[in-house]
């Protein structure tokens, strides 16, 4: 018997309706004569509220607490569907990250999983059970509960795929695919049939958010094959997986955007060895995530150094990096959070010469400024003004013809 | 250094502004120089919200589900509490009630406590951590969440303080004691300064809802004070202890009601061995409650078989009883769910005769028909129409004169 497993996104679960015909998709697998493990996301907007919630009480909730408070969010959806599924005839149960035997570090809020003992899981399905598991969420050695930061529930569905030997990881969504663009931005992107692990990394990395990087990243580990498709139609969706055919199609597969960039400069900072652990390791203490770091070439034993963080960071971020401005006896600090990122990604471009001129060229003649560029073997980004994405992203789209089937 | 063990219930965190004061509270027990630990319920309502959530899913949903979705909101009301705390600058952190190490029997919404693993809570408490945990839940031996029915989190707490050795159990809840009658119902109620076990215990069971019996039964066993208080104001509230000065004071304390009252009764049962273990046999096996049961003299080898039970389960109850009354040859069933039941209460009244007849003489001089009666050694209840009780129970406060001080 194949087992399988699907994870539901919040906007699929988010209501009684929605979640009964979630119940009826996870029955069809059953009936199928899959043994079927279900992870779940909090209902819609049910983490935001948590979180207000607290926000009410405290201005800057304890993180643990905040783990232990939104854990709730993912027990209330997965019991729910454990509920509509027994109605609907079939054995159900659900299962929190503690009792799915999900360990992790005790990093809260952005913790890691470290093992998954499979048993109860295991003795569930043997008795012909369908589980659902509470995705986003595990539990430390010392019985204090965590969470995996954003897209972990993805996280929690690949990882379990992994652990139980499924054949394939479904993830299930509000939309139908992974596109060559965010069709909301570009009417003409096209569902992609497949795409490989590196690509979609590179892709969900840089403002693709149909799933996380971290969860491509597993599966890619395992060679599993995640297939992403919309809980709300049948349509065939797009699988990631391995081997792609690398000569029948387009080089570049795919455009990613985002506009929740903020960028820090520090000004005229002595060009001396461990100046830049010095700023950075603060940040990487306080969990701030840094994107983009450019240094510009040394000017008469100066240089100019940049880096990009969430928009949620930037406050942060700059009450950390000022001090250390003043220390090492920099000019001081600049900061920007209008921009937006726009990065073209494919696996064909590491082999093929040209590809960034032709982006820089069509962004040049679109009138679009390029502030910082960065690149990857398989991914070239610009960051941009905001007000320039979407008008950066069609002129791209159409520049690699994406509009054509690869 | 002192223990003290306070409970909190629903109404009294029933908002941000709310669980802050509550924090306030806390806190003044730890300045106070206590080792503390809070035991908190859900946000009023929302343990309504989640069952009506179930019930958008499922008609009937599974009590195994429902106690894993129930555990959430006292989940979410500790995490808050413990935010609040650390807000005002203490230590605290909150635990579920596996954390806490409630282990429990694995009869789904009404488990009973089997033992108490304190070691994370004394661990909290010795690094000087105010420590909240959930009320009203427990874990299975196989990690399953388990809920202790109605009033769940006054025994969560009172069995805590036992387990801890606390010299006190606090109760704080949205009324500011025990009284002698339910003030909306007799203005002239007075408050009781203390009560016994016995006492309390009677009164809870038949309709004071100040505090769950079984709490009370708990604190009788291991001898543990319990203070009943309002959350809301500083006055002194009720202490519930074993000795309180018997001759000092009016023998009747305090008068219950209880509207909650359904009754079936099942005509002309042959009158033969066997028949009554038949027809309560399913009942209990339902999990339905029975409270009183009266059955007549025998004429001609028949008798009538009456019983009460919560109105919640009247009509699971006929379900149940119809085909037995039917199989063992009795003429039907009727029932009745428009009466309550109004209960004089006080340890004095077991040595001394003339309690019954006078609280019989006052309801008839005021024109209550009675329908059934029970008793146990310190309580009379009688079974009286729903649209009487108000009237009943100001009669029996003045007839027995509770609005003097005992």
């Amino acid at each position: 018997m194949d087992l399988v497993v699907q994870k539901y996104g919040g906007t699929s679960l988010g209501s009684a309706e929605r979640i009964k015909a979630v119940a009826r998709r996870v029955a069809g697998a059953h009936d199928a004569g899959n043994q079927v493990v279900v992870v779940a996301s909090a209902m819609a907007d049910t983490t935001d509220e948590l979180i207000s919630l607290a926000k009410q009480v405290t201005e800057y909730p304890d993180d643990r607490e905040v783990d232990q408070l939104l854990s709730t969010g993912e027990m209330v959806s997965c019991t729910l569907l454990a509920m509509a599924l027994r109605s609907l005839g079939y054995q159900a149960v659900s299962l929190n990250g503690a009792q799915a035997g999900i360990k992790t570090d005790s990093f809260h809020r952005r913790a890691r999983i470290l093992s998954i003992d499979p048993h109860r899981i295991t003795r569930e399905l043997d008795s012909g059970r369908i589980v659902i598991v509470a995705g986003f969420q595990g539990i430390t050695e010392g019985m204090d509960i965590t969470t995996l930061g954003r897209g972990g529930s993805d996280l929690t569905a690949v990882a379990l795929a992994a652990r139980l030997g499924a054949r394939l990881c479904e993830i299930y969504t509000d939309v139908e695919g992974v596109y060559t663009a965010d069709p909301r931005m570009e009417p003409e992107a096209r569902k992609l049939a497949d795409i490989s692990y590196e690509e979609m990394v590179e892709l969900a990395t840089h403002g693709a958010r149909v799933i996380h990087p971290r969860a491509v990243e597993v599966g890619q580990v395992y060679r599993l094959p995640i297939l992403v498709a919309s809980s709300f139609s049948n349509t065939s969706g797009t699988l990631i997986k391995g081997e792609v055919d690398l000569e029948a199609r387009n080089k570049v597969r795919g455009i990613a955007d985002d506009r929740d960039v903020a960028k820090v400069t520090i000004l005229r900072v002595p060009d001396r060895p461990g100046i830049a652990a010095k700023i950075f390791e603060p940040l990487a203490e306080a969990g701030i995530s840094v994107d983009t770091i450019v240094q510009n070439a040394s000017v008469e034993r100066f240089t100019d150094l940049t880096f990009t963080v969430s928009r949620n960071d930037l406050a942060r971020a700059l009450g950390l990096v000022e001090p250390v401005a003043d220390e090492v006896g920099a000019r001081g600090c600049t900061h920007d959070a209008t921009l937006a990122k726009v990065s073209i990604v494919g696996t064909g471009m590491a082999s093929s010469p040209g590809y960034a001129a032709r982006m820089f060229k069509a962004l040049y003649q679109a009138g679009i400024n390029i502030e910082l560029i960065t690149t990857s073997e398989i991914r070239i980004t610009c960051i941009i003004a905001e007000e320039q994405v979407q008008k950066a992203v069609r002129t791209l789209h159409r520049a690699f013809e994406l509009e054509k089937p690869g």
